[in-house]
């Protein structure tokens, strides 16, 4: 890999990403046999730090690590030192101190992890730091993408609907897509979407007329719980889902809809969206299994082929 | 086994009962050894779903599944996207998209097991459902119950005691007890025994009088916590303890008693008789573990016999 | 060892602290490697019992038992039985009934983890009680003093300044540099030494002025959490670090700081002692480890000679 440490998307080359897809694709077959497990990291050690609830990417990567007979320590915010006052930078010397090969850290500010890579000789790995970035949603959602549409993306057309504003998932996901050569347009209400966002190359759009023309439409979750309060982004939930809930009605027959989850069901889509086969939710969940894994092993054991050891 | 889940008594036939009980005393003799695991559900993936506060269930389950070798993942209702308003379902769908072998789970909400069981490929293990069922529980209070008395059970009588209207326990064991050919007595004041319970096939009564005439008495958690506020179920924990707390005084030498944790010293039953040697308590806690590799076992390898490969 | 469990640094001859050091020594190769791991206690089990929050501690002894290959199983206060009420000792029955090698316990009140010890089978090992003893604490210290300055403490001087009253460590520690033949002279204001602390045969000071003729200053963390409120211990953190905050400016030039962590940065020492070369903070993080590796193996292996087995 390019760099030591997975940050924000910008740290990987093309050729970085195409190497982390190729690898999640010789892991995801161990997701499918009885003993789902591989010696491939053994005797390492992957640092678990959430300063934020989870479920998706913390027992993703815990069990990712796992899978790769890693051992993980868990760390949360509350019931550690944060608790009694201790600075992010002397957790995270204390946490070096034990050797870690790796540091998972989500955490609610921008450049919280920035600042961790700079303290620790472990490599880090965002999970998710405020609205910056969250690289490995990305790169589960290109493979999610690639096992759907195959291995070019070139060309493809796809939608980011919603609560731009708020989402770490839209920031990473863009600059991912546009990588992969993806025309990207966001589409949301102008109170959910930066202003100047056109400077990155995508097109904004303030309705869904235009649904139909994508080849995929990537539904973001409305951030409830990012919204300072008195904000005013949406007026209330009901209306937001009348105008903006993506239902069946509004999508073209066999076209492809992604979530980074959770879901508000009724909300950002209908319940009748979030089971239907043409979405591609719960293969996002599993292609981030095996993503992960791939980035764990990418991060500790870097270019070397691997393909006999890693999968016997 | 006759079923893939483990949701209720019901879904077991004696011979499942018998099958499950004669694998976990053969599961016994590991944990009184040194290396007290074997790798029989190695690469196996347990994930242990918790929304309700458990000492005894929670770690029973998980140092289950490691002394078979498998990998665990825990869930508690804090810390996760639960948090964030996320709906069972989609929760469970999430969880599914990593192929686990098992979800055990524990839940507030009468149905909430199968429910999930609906959802997943995976097999549920019900660790407890609000005041429905809780047939783990029953199943290592049976094998309990044959490592004292023998493998017959047949026509010994077993009075519950305490409060039955609040204990899923009390559910499981009914059924438990009268598949394996016992008599079960339900003993209680009648604010803390559902009307109607007869038609169960059990015999009713409102003192201990008889309490001599029956082999083990099983006494029952006063269920503090689930008592709806202002209901006065209880005029007051001391006088609860006078009329129905168990002590030596009430019981006949040698005779067995049996509770399924965590006690309230001094209300159901005194602290003489919490540590007495005929009372069966820290047995239970035992028998817990080897049933619970039993039931993970019996529920991935089913009928197969791998006597061999299980202890070795 | 002398005695199957580690409750204070009494429980230990001086020949017990060696042999745990020069086994701690062993274990410390182990964490430069990329296979951070041995197989020595396979098939262990070791319960984390941590009532109180830490970091460092619980961290510390989790990776310790996974590097040595046991099984951990780790509880909280919050969301165990605890919770439901349930007594310390029958939390610590129920436990034992799992055949636990070793249960780790940290209590907010003295004397628990002797409690505990006289309820178990297991071995039990002080993280922590109260304001009472930290032995594991003094055991990573005298490992990092030796790492430093060779295998013979004898006759150096040790200062250790600060609140005194509140600390476990301090107590822990006075009995342990003091078994090494180490002089001990406890520094802070009045109100943070405990009255008599001289029959210790430790000399006691006021200010600051002989901190020079030190070989090694322990700084204190200043226990805010531990302050009954309306207590006035201190005035103000301000004056508190004006007055006792070690600064460069009052250490001779290659004079060793250390602390037991989590550090208060700017109170009870500056920021730029905390991040010295001269400082041993994150060495004793990483002796901790190795120290705590060494104590559990030692705990359950004894006085045997494991030199082959435990680093092959």
């Amino acid at each position: 890999m390019t760099k030591r440490d997975l940050l924000s998307m910008e740290d990987l080359t093309r050729s970085d990403v195409e190497l982390i897809l190729d690898t999640a694709e010789s892991f995801l077959p161990i997701m499918h046999r009885d003993i789902k497990k591989v010696p491939t990291l053994r005797g390492r050690t992957i640092v678990n730090f959430f300063y934020e609830a989870s479920t998706r990417t913390s027992t993703s990567f815990d069990l990712a690590a796992k899978r790769l007979s890693a051992d993980t320590i868990a760390l949360k915010k509350s019931g550690s030192s944060v608790e009694k006052g201790e600075s992010l930078k002397d957790t995270v010397l204390t946490l070096t101190a034990y050797s870690p090969d790796i540091i998972v850290i989500r955490h609610p500010s921008v450049g919280a992890c920035r600042l961790v890579a700079r303290q620790t000789t472990a490599s880090v790995i965002n999970a998710g730091d405020g609205k910056y970035q969250h690289p490995t949603q990305c790169l589960l959602d290109l493979f999610t993408l690639r096992q759907t549409f195959g291995r070019s993306l070139e060309g493809m057309r796809i939608a980011l609907v919603g609560d731009i504003m708020h989402s770490r998932v839209a920031r990473s996901n863009i600059q991912g897509f546009q990588m992969m050569g993806m025309q990207v347009t966001v589409i949301g209400p102008p109170t959910l979407i930066p202003r100047g966002i056109e400077s990155l190359g995508v097109r904004v759009e303030h309705d869904l007329s235009t649904l139909a023309s994508h080849d995929v439409i990537y539904v973001l979750r409305l951030q409830r719980e990012r919204m300072a309060e008195g904000a005013n982004f949406v007026s209330t939930l009901r209306e937001y889902a009348a105008v903006w809930g993506i239902g069946k009605n509004r999508l073209r027959r066999g076209q492809k809809v992604m979530h980074p989850g959770p879901i508000n069901r009724g909300v950002e889509l209908t319940a009748q969206v979030a089971d239907d086969p043409d979405t591609l939710i719960l293969q996002q969940v599993e292609s981030g299994l095996a993503t992960r894994m791939a980035i764990l092993y990418r991060t500790i054991v870097g270019y070397s082929d691997a393909a006999g050891e890693e999968t016997s």
